[in-house]
């Protein structure tokens, strides 16, 4: 796996995190110690990807109670946690598992309080922080499960390409995407090389991805996303993984913009193209992709450099969606952290996800 | 067409040109008055685009030999534009269009002094500026015809894709692939959308193709290369029309990197893709793709924002191939000043233009 941490507890006092602001250019691990902290650490991206905000957002409640009176009131304190949870929730606007990891913390302590009629403000605190360790524990386990099922599906694959950034630093350790990487190198299995779409505009898959690649001593090579047709010409790369932000019933894909593409060079070679992500991703409640949302953003991430240098005209629109939706006959197979699961995939996701 | 103006004689005492390493953030025109200014200008891309070197390298050449003694030797004369010549032809190392055009100028000095035994040095001059003014001219002619020619596959079509630039600021007036866009735009058809692939590394399609149609006063919205796909997929994509650098006698077609993912997206659209190219960047000699050389161009294009900031790590190796290749099998049309080209493209491109 990759040696940088993403996100775990520090010695004692807080979380430690990576600022993945600095990326690639700094790599520097910063104490979260207040609620505060971790609110801001949230908003401006330092710590980044759905499971590693779910699980930032857990402990970072945590350090916003753990200096309650443990001599107080136990139903001030349960509101003070709701105080601090929706506090907390403000800190992105969309970010799923945000809400989950807050809505978990809180049900755990009023359950903890419902249960136990006698129960201390110290335990309590001592119930929280022990969630937030089993929220970071699960998504490790997950990762791990996902890697398993990967890597059997690529273990004679030398050459690999993926897109974005569904790696460890989304997540606890071992990404989604770049899990069955992980574990394969972790056995022993030698990669010749791992491509790297950048992936426009915000360019994860060239500060993120590579730099985690290369931090674990995979070979990794960077492209733009218009050279990813040219490199599977070559022949050279034997399947491509991506993460996925989510999946219908009938295993039509939203991911990253661009995905879609890849997803289609891929079948024109005959490269075998496949999803890595966790059961909770799937919406069942989705029959198609037709239906899934697809976010847009702002202009200037594509009409400016880092910098604020114009790199598009004023007379001219842009179209910036953050996702796309790859239908599911473009898809080999689907790795989850309950197993692999292959077309046809209506009947299959329900048989294993139902 | 544009209203931007590439290249063009000025006001009688040199040549006006867009200083296009200032695109798109500002529109400044610079008079070239002496070859080393013009030197300055092709080697640092201020004058960019094979046609419109050859253009500037034509007029640089008169300027660099007009101040020559009317009264002086005519051999000496000859040696003179000989010798500037070979000075010009160091600002860019591969331009084809910059030998091309040097070459020509020499040989239509030369021949004059051969034919007319008492052509005077005055003479003489006038005629390389007359040659320049020809080379300018054809341009404009070749460029009109390809949009002539390709304005009839468009017709019907209110939205078209195009990636790079291939357009007016790359030649004299309309380009080539934009051409049939121009011309249909003077015949009063209306486009409802232009997408222009911002075309990484170096964004040419973000920073100078949406400039020009912009500037025209033609819809055009700039998407990262990995939008192409999405946006394809909505159906609103009538056609795509790019540009070559190289075209091989079986209709394979060199050409900016991105360009074959988009003709595969493009295939798997049902949507037409179209090549618009003179016929000077057909090789006969070339029998297939497979024996383009295809450069490859430095790390820092691809690992860090305009301005030096870093976006790949040092761990990670890139990969920057300036071109790729587009098998003949997913181009509907080649389309050039001598009409258009169907397949079956071996057969039809000899006929055409063996």
């Amino acid at each position: 796996m990759s040696r940088l941490k993403t996100i775990e507890w520090g010695s004692g006092n807080g979380v430690r995190i990576i600022d993945q602001t600095l990326l690639p250019e700094r790599i520097l691990y910063i104490d979260i110690v207040t609620i505060d902290q971790m609110y801001e650490a949230i908003k401006v991206l330092r710590v980044r990807g759905a499971p590693a905000i779910g699980i930032a957002a857990a402990f970072g409640l945590y350090l916003g109670v753990r200096d309650f009176d443990d001599n107080g009131n136990i139903r001030d304190f349960l509101s003070h946690i709701e105080e601090r949870a929706n506090y907390l929730a403000t800190a992105r606007p969309t970010a799923v598992n945000l809400f989950w990891a807050l809505d978990r913390m809180k049900n755990t302590a009023r359950d903890c309080v419902e249960k136990t009629d006698d129960i201390c403000i110290y335990a309590l605190k001592t119930r929280l922080f022990d969630e937030s360790c089993a929220i970071l524990e699960e998504d490790r386990r997950m990762c791990r499960a996902i890697g398993e099922a990967g890597f059997e599906l690529i273990k004679d694959a030398d050459c690999i390409l993926t897109h974005c950034n569904a790696g460890g630093l989304a997540t606890s350790e071992l990404g989604t995407a770049l899990a069955p990487i992980y574990v394969g190198h972790e056995k022993g299995h030698s990669f010749r090389m791992i491509f790297a779409d950048e992936t426009r505009p915000l360019l994860q898959g060239a500060r993120i991805t590579a730099l985690e690649l290369s931090e674990a001593g995979i070979p990794v090579t960077v492209i733009c996303d218009n050279m990813a047709a040219s490199v599977m010409a070559t022949g050279q790369v034997k399947a491509c993984i991506v993460g996925a932000d989510r999946i219908a019933a009938n295993g039509d894909t939203a991911n990253k913009i661009g995905t879609y593409g890849v997803a289609l060079i891929a079948a024109a070679h005959n490269i075998p193209f496949y999803v890595a992500a966790p059961s909770s991703t799937f919406d069942l409640a989705m029959p198609d992709g037709a239906h899934i949302p697809i976010e847009e953003r702002g202009r200037e991430e594509v009409a400016q450099w880092c910098g604020g240098k114009k790199t598009v005209p004023d007379g001219a629109a842009v179209f910036n969606p953050s996702f796309d939706v790859t239908p599911c006959r473009l898809i080999t197979a689907i790795i989850t952290e309950k197993g692999t699961i292959f077309p046809p995939y209506t009947e299959n996701i329900a048989a294993r996800l139902g």
